[in-house]
């Protein structure tokens, strides 16, 4: 017999979560169900703090509470075939559901780069299991030298935690001449860089790893720069491809970069199937390249439009394309981007201005706690228009971040931000005369004198 | 002999000290001068933190470096009258200087009602000078019994720092049912009272003071209740008017709450002069109806606009009107809000929907330093434009209120906030299935459903 659903989500994490909790409030009476390959998953971007910051790995699981809240069904259950034209799936224990709409929320799986040795014990890739990441938390606890590969949000972010724990040493091997490249403009991954150090974190650039050597278990690293460094322990923070094998089976259009093809409503090529989060392609803001941001947040964003037009587009989309949009933390420094860097849009052709504020993050500057903040915003020339932000700060730059991101989504110019009105406050902002998004924003007005070379 | 200037600035706090940086940025061949009463002011924000949080009172000084920097030529002195046939003022100092372009940047007066035994030593209107704020300084250190008149800001944060000194007892006494009233919604206020609660200071609500008894110092104050409390210092902070005397005298025309009156560009009934900050009268974004917001937030956002247009209208202003958007702190609570409070709405004839959250301000919800946030945000039912947000919470809570603010400046609706894209991060925000500014939306859904009755 085949149980029949008006909805069938497939995948646990936050893009299938939220589908279905945003189905449930736009479109009441109807029957959806939930299935999830992982018993239990843990929230994806607690990840980084199971290991010290957080007591108990327990403390970052995604528990069901939200699909019980909301009266949704869920099965712990692996999805291997969608049939298109009956409607329905089946499962590795052979059950099978009918659907009048699916959402594939599969995800994404992070990738070994293809060095020697990647099949020996204690090398880490991150998934979103608890119990490969207890395991993981054990192994931290007993190993001595621990090599990070990779300097971006993953890499940085673990090795960050776990320098928290004495009598380890910590490599990061990044093969880019600076961390978090890609992410950051270079004056901005430098001060992530300055912290790395200063945390007692072994930073090396512009290196490979060539291979994993020892017995059974990871015992060194050879690097391309010729050295070999101890590693009991080696986490792999290497980059993150869609999980989109389910949705190429079933014959859906996958794109260039292995993203399932959506619409605007993250529809794909089957009207009925809906493509969310990592699984799904995206395409830029500014651009309508193809982009490869997998964020949680970004899956959230995509998991209410798709949860509540699954039946009637209701909500019309102001989603025009994907923003990069997101926060890092390294020791006490916030560092935020929000749409394109600087080196990203000279890349894709854009005529610039660039503005530039540093100002302290409360006033007078003799407030306690008071400390640096860098901003710098991206316009179009001609146009006015804001391209993107970045920001390094303390904890308030991870909200500063967010005033980017709304302002790109909106199309601020220029002359808007310059004419701001924003609330200001001793103990909680920089001063009203030098507001950094502001004073970037007139920064900019200088680019305007210079002449622009073609 | 007459000095000659292209640009008089009247008034050296923050209004006029952006209008002349920002007049100085778009004009650069222009001689300006800045003319201010005060020799040694201070940040205003500041004021209620130089008696405990800083150290010294000096730590607070409102410098001269912005002036210096920016070569604007100033003079301590006090203008007394404007001849606008002659385009010349002149100062009790018996000089005068004739002008092109006038900016009027007197601020306000602090008011003290009309209480029998007002001219008592010891009984403090707040304004921004440093000597007069050192003897306040002294006093408070000396002051066994202090009396806090009015919950509004300046007394909730005079109170609250004051409240880490040893040995004293503070009370607020104000008339009206609730702290910060029509600031925030009561739900708020509430938040706010509990924590001027839990450190200790008695806070007396629904009640006047009657009168201030004592020698020629005050000893005690009588209260309508019919109580008589100890008072060996007073703190008034019953509001301010704006500092129009000089503008009414030289026949500038000025509305009804005092404030001189000034188009959107911030130039007053005389071509060539313009009002910025709290002397300038603002009219409500929404409504258009006169409000009087007097915020060094909002005064720098007029200065902006007034110093960029002083010759011609290059920035086209965006600014449709006066949003107020302000942050405040009691203990380790931030509240902020921008826009319309519901009861400001509601009485003003919006018809309205509400929506409301309520998380934790890092996720997973076990993280370190986790606390709850709440927010509201108004939206008019049919067009769904947002009207107004009020937030609780950390010091990100500083700069929420500014997502909110930009949010209302650019017309964001209902259906653009639910689908957000956000950066969200463990250590620094909400998680990305919970962020407060989303969820309050989505919340605001269910007003739909309700019948409104007229």
């Amino acid at each position: 017999m085949t149980d029949s659903y008006d909805v069938i989500v497939i995948g646990g994490g936050p893009a299938g979560v939220v589908t279905a909790v945003t189905a449930r409030k736009y479109y009441p009476e109807k029957k959806i169900l939930l299935i999830k390959s992982i018993g239990t998953g843990v929230i994806p971007c607690g990840i980084p703090y199971m290991f010290v910051t957080l007591q108990n790995p327990e403390d970052n699981a995604f528990g069901n509470a939200p699909l019980e809240k909301n009266n949704i069904e869920f099965l712990i259950d692996e999805v291997v075939a969608i049939d298109r034209t009956k409607k329905e799936i089946s499962t590795k224990n052979d059950r099978k559901f009918s659907y009048d709409k699916l959402v594939l929320a599969t995800g994404s799986k992070a990738v070994m780069p293809p060095i020697p040795g990647s099949e020996k014990q204690g090398i880490y890739l991150i998934h979103k299991e608890m119990s490969h990441l207890k395991n993981l938390k054990n192994d931290i606890q007993s190993a001595k030298n621990i090599v990070v590969l990779g300097a971006g949000f993953v890499g940085i972010e673990f090795a960050d935690d776990i320098s928290k724990l004495k009598d380890k040493k910590i490599s990061i091997i990044e093969m880019k001449p600076e961390v978090l490249s890609g992410s950051f403009d270079p004056e901005f991954s430098q001060l992530a860089e300055e912290k790395i150090k200063e945390k007692g974190i072994d930073l090396i650039l512009n290196t490979k790893i060539e291979s994993f050597n020892g017995g059974e278990r990871v015992e060194s690293v050879t690097l391309s720069n010729g050295q070999t460094i101890a590693a009991d322990l080696v986490i792999v923070g290497a980059g993150s491809v869609p999980n989109s094998d389910l949705a190429k089976k079933a014959g859906l259009e996958i794109g260039e970069g292995g993203g399932i093809v959506v619409d605007e409503y993250l529809r794909t090529s089957d009207m009925n199937i809906f493509a969310v989060g990592d699984c799904a392609e995206k395409r830029d803001f500014f651009t309508r390249e193809k982009t490869n941001v997998m964020l949680a947040s970004t899956a959230a964003a995509e998991a209410r439009i798709a949860g509540s037009n699954l039946f009637r587009i209701k909500v019309i989309k102001e989603n025009k394309g994907t923003i990069a949009s997101y926060s890092t933390c390294v020791g006490d420094l916030t560092l935020g981007l929000a749409g394109l860097t600087e080196t990203a849009a000279r890349r894709q052709g854009f005529e610039i201005i660039v503005g530039n504020a540093e100002c302290l993050n409360r006033h007078p500057g003799t407030m306690p706690g008071a400390k640096k903040m860098k901003l710098k915003l991206i316009f179009s020339r001609q146009s006015g228009v804001l391209l993107g932000g970045q920001v390094a700060g303390d904890v308030s730059a991870g909200e500063i971040v967010n005033i980017i991101s709304m302002a790109i989504q909106k199309d601020f110019s220029l002359t808007e931000l310059e004419t701001l009105q924003i609330a200001t406050h001793p103990k909680l902002t920089a001063a009203p005369t030098m507001y950094p998004l502001i004073v970037a924003a007139q920064d900019a007005l200088k680019g305007y004198k210079k002449h622009e070379k073609v």
